[in-house]
This record gives C-alpha cells, sequence and structure tokens, in this order.
C-alpha cells in the first residue's frame, strides 16, 4: 500500500453546520475520522446510516474519533435547500458537524462526492489518523465489524505505520 | 354514542398524489379509513407511521380499507414543498392516496389538521364505514391492536350500528 | 364451507400450567380461541411466535379471546422434560394457559399436533367462536394481519355465521 | 493496572462442544478472547448475548479472536442436562467453542462463573492477548462499542503492553 494513493481528497463544503468554523481533513491528523455522507431523502439514509453515525459519536472519544455528516446532494435538488438540511439536523437531532457539498455547477453530483467516486448515499468512508482512507462502503454497514475497524485505527501508531508503508511502496 | 358528535370532518386537501381525482370521506363510504397524517421531516412519522400505512395498505383490500396519508405542514414551513413532498413520495416508494394539508394563511396549523384537533405528527384516525371516527391517535401504533380495530370495523353490520347508536342518542 | 370439515379437533394434554383446570375447546365456545404450538428449543418459538402470544394476550379481552400455548414436543425428546418446561414458563413470565401436548407412545408426534397435523413449531391456530378453524400457519406470522383476523373473528355473528355456512354446505 | 490482579482465571469445564478437545485459556495467548456465560433458559442470553457471540465468530479470524460459550447453569438445575445443552446447540446453529460449567456440589454456582464472580448470565468478558481481562459486562452490550473493544485489542503490541502496566504497577 502507498499512501499517495489513497490519501483522501480533501473536503469541499458550501457550508457547515454543528460547528463553529470549517473542517479541514487536514485539520483532523492525528483523528480516526468517520464521514457518512447521505440524503434527507434517501431511505437508507434516514433509516440507518444516520442513526449509526449518532452512535458513533456518542461512544467513541472526539479526540480519538471526528464523525462528520456529508450531506452530498446528487438527486432531487429541486426539493433540497439549506432549509431542508437545517429542518432535518433538528429533527433527527444531529450533534455532530454536518458539511453540505458544494454543489457542481457542471452536473448533478457535487464535488466531494465526485472526489470520493461515491457510488450513492448512504456512503461511509473511514480516514485514519495519517489521513488515508482505510475503508469505503456504499449501503448499510454492520455494526459489530464497522466498530472493530474504527477501534482498530485508533490503536494505530502513526510512525511505525508510516514506515511500513514506506517500506512497502 | 351519537354519530353527530363524532362524524369525520371532510378532508381540506391543497393538492393530492396517487390518485387520479381527488378524495372526498363522503365518497368513501362502506369502506374503513385509515388516515395517517405525516411530515417529511418528522423522525416518527417517516420511521414508525408511514411504513405502517404501507403495512395496511399491502395488507388490506381495497374494498374493505382505504389508506390515505395526509402530509399536514404545521412547522418547517421554509423546508417544505410540493418538490419535498413529491420527492418522499417516490424515495419510499408509497403507491397510496396522499393529500398535502390546506395551509391556513391565518396561522401555521393546515386546515384538515386543525379540523381534526390532532396534537401533531404522526396522528391516525380510524373511520368507520359510515364515517364515523372511532380511533384517534397521536404517535406510534400497535400493529397488533391496530390490526384488530381495523379488522373489526370491516365486519360491522352499517344498518344495525346506525340503529343501536340511534337507541342509545 | 363446511363446519363439519373443520371443527377444531379437541385438546389432548398430559399437563396445564397457568391455569386451576384443564381446559376443553369446548368450553370455550364464544371466544375466539389463539392456539401457538411450540417448542422451548426452537428459535423461531422463542424469538416470534411466544412474544406474539403474550401481546395477543396483553391486547385483547379474556371473555373475547383466549389465548393458549401448547407445548407440542416432537424433536429433541431426551432434553425435554416438565422442568424445562416450568423453566421456561417462569423466565419468559408466560401468564397464559400452556398445555403440554399428549405423547404418542408410537412415534414422536404428540397426539394434539398429529389432530391438527401442524408441520412444526410454531404453528398457529385460530378457531372462531363457534369452535370452527378459520386459519392455521406455520412460522412467523404478520401482527399486523393477524391482529385483523382475530379482530374480526370477535366481530363475528355466530347465529348469521351458523346460517350461512349451513346454505354453502 | 498491575497484570496479577486481573489475570484471567483458568476455565473448569465439565464437558466441551464444537471442539475437538479441551480449551485452556492458556492456550489461547496471543488471540484476544471472547466468553459469553449464558443458560439456555434465560431470555436475554437467547435473544441478545448468543446472536451477538455468533456475530462475532462471523466477523473476526479465529487466529486473532476466540469465541468461547461458556453455559454456566446456576438456576433450574433440575431442567438442565447435556442433552438440553447438545439441542440449544444444534437448534440455534451454534459453531464455536462450548463449555459446560463445572458444577459446584457445594452450591447452586458453578466454578468458572465463581472465579469470576459473574452477577448472572448474560455475562460477557474480555481477555486481551496476554490473557488479562479487560472487560466484565453484566447484561446485553453494544454492538458497535464490543466492536471496538475487540478491535482494539487485536491492535495492541503485546510487548509494549507489559511493560506499560510493570510500570505502572
Amino acid at each position: 500500500m502507498t499512501s499517495s494513493a489513497t490519501t483522501a481528497p480533501e473536503l469541499l463544503v458550501q457550508s457547515w453546520y454543528n460547528t463553529d468554523r470549517p473542517l479541514l481533513l487536514a485539520g483532523l491528523r492525528g483523528r480516526v475520522v468517520v464521514m457518512t455522507a447521505f440524503q434527507d431523502f434517501c431511505p437508507n439514509s434516514v433509516a440507518v446510516a444516520i442513526p449509526q453515525a449518532k452512535r458513533i459519536h456518542e461512544t467513541f472519544e472526539p479526540k480519538d474519533v471526528a464523525v462528520i455528516g456529508l450531506h452530498s446532494t446528487f438527486e432531487h435538488h429541486d426539493a433540497f435547500s439549506t432549509a431542508v438540511l437545517k429542518a432535518f439536523i433538528q429533527e433527527y437531532r444531529l450533534k455532530f458537524p454536518i458539511a453540505l457539498d458544494q454543489p457542481n455547477p457542471a452536473g448533478p453530483i457535487p464535488h466531494t462526492m465526485d472526489a470520493y467516486k461515491m457510488r450513492g448515499t448512504p456512503s461511509l468512508v473511514l480516514i485514519d489518523r495519517l489521513g488515508v482512507v482505510r475503508k469505503h462502503a456504499f449501503g448499510p454497514v454492520d455494526d459489530l465489524r464497522l466498530g472493530a475497524e474504527i477501534g482498530a485505527l485508533t490503536q494505530e501508531d502513526g510512525r511505525a505505520l508510516v514506515l511500513a508503508r514506506s517500506s512497502a511502496a
């Protein structure tokens, strides 16, 4: 594995909620990042992925794991507005930072979704403490397996991991 | 019980979906009516009441039981639009008639919601074959109990019931 | 439908629990009877059918609906004893009458299970107020549909039903 | 934390199932051990803890994580027999090693349950690769949190951990 191939693309965001300043992945180095891409009108996002993101946010220490919701509007553009997203955040009582993916005037797929080549929503991305994508899943993800993956990532020794990857590159 | 006290108020609707013509309760006499009032941004509507309405629609014969969804927008007016409702109906694959409750310019509560004095969403109203409200519940309703109530209503002999009510009035 | 073809066979029982005297179906005429055949070591009995029987017992009035559990031991005979059944009743806090199906020395299938030609456990039998079998299902049964069936049976006019069946026979 | 205080007591077992030879914790060093203490007649064991143990067994590699079921019969002794346990293992399709806790002639609590001072069933014990108890829980345990704990334990560097504990002792 070479780090260059899988370093997480930086977020391109129109607006943020539940945070007093914009976040950059570069600023989250040292923490495991769990990013859940969702849409308000996507049944599996609402029923499965968002509740799971809430559980992750409530289970791990913020110093170890950062949870980010990414609203990637790629369909139903006519129904979406920031008021829709605000109502959703309020009604579902989301407390973790939520990013509205930057729309792309050239097409329906917003920029961050495109950069990660996501297949749809919900999508889940795990990024390790060095900023490398370690998991990328489309659709529902099992709690036990995901917990294990996050738990393992929190225990990785960053320095040792860099050396191992360098030698394998 | 007197029928005058509990006859179901007629629906006041801005627009209909999943039906080629507007429905009136008066036109549904002879069938049990299950009306589920909901909102797209209401978690219990989305997670509990709408899936239950789908199950009812799939379980009973249309000639016996009519299922109606009523979107009663009483909060988050800035987030709502008919495009929001259309996206919801499409994504949740709703096949039964959906009514958009008639807004009231004088306040946030739409007309049908107001006429039924609903406390919020989700609300469930059962109307018997004679057009009388027989159940009115706010919040999640148990499947077994609701099934029993609908099943019992489908077996009522309309004529006998009218006589009984008249004599008790 | 002729009543002779489907009148519920009488129960053949080794021992009763949660009742101070043995029950006979003949003694339950006028009430809808819900009989759940189960085994302590049958996963779907334990996870699905027994909890459903508890919900039925808690939802309907005893004067309308009688719930009976029938432990039909047709496998794992070496593991079963009345102590096993008593432990099960206690741990799962069952309050409705439980019958231990009468073993048949000639084979593994106990008598009541055989009389009803059950295919296995869990099996559910609905018996109407006149003692006629109206539903016989093997495996999990949907709450909404079952509720509707029980609810409808509780509303049947016994006299009218007899006439209808007589004329159809 | 001192290792002497929390080294996992060795298993005292009457009989084993799903393994061709008895297991000792001493022989599992280098692997994380998940031990689920259960009883066949304990509702939370059957509905929650045993399905979770199955998921753990299916999620992790055997070289990383060993799952052990421990039937600790501390109540309903008259109902229990090895035939009961065998029927349970067969019906619930358990594939991981199951130990029958060694009965204690002096009282109702079997030996391993007593050595671990378990409060009842289900109980879950996590043992790290060095043989140290790292978690001991009574009652249902959350999948996400448990996955994280197991995942983290699989990543620990045994040598470093010993040194850390020694310095803290």
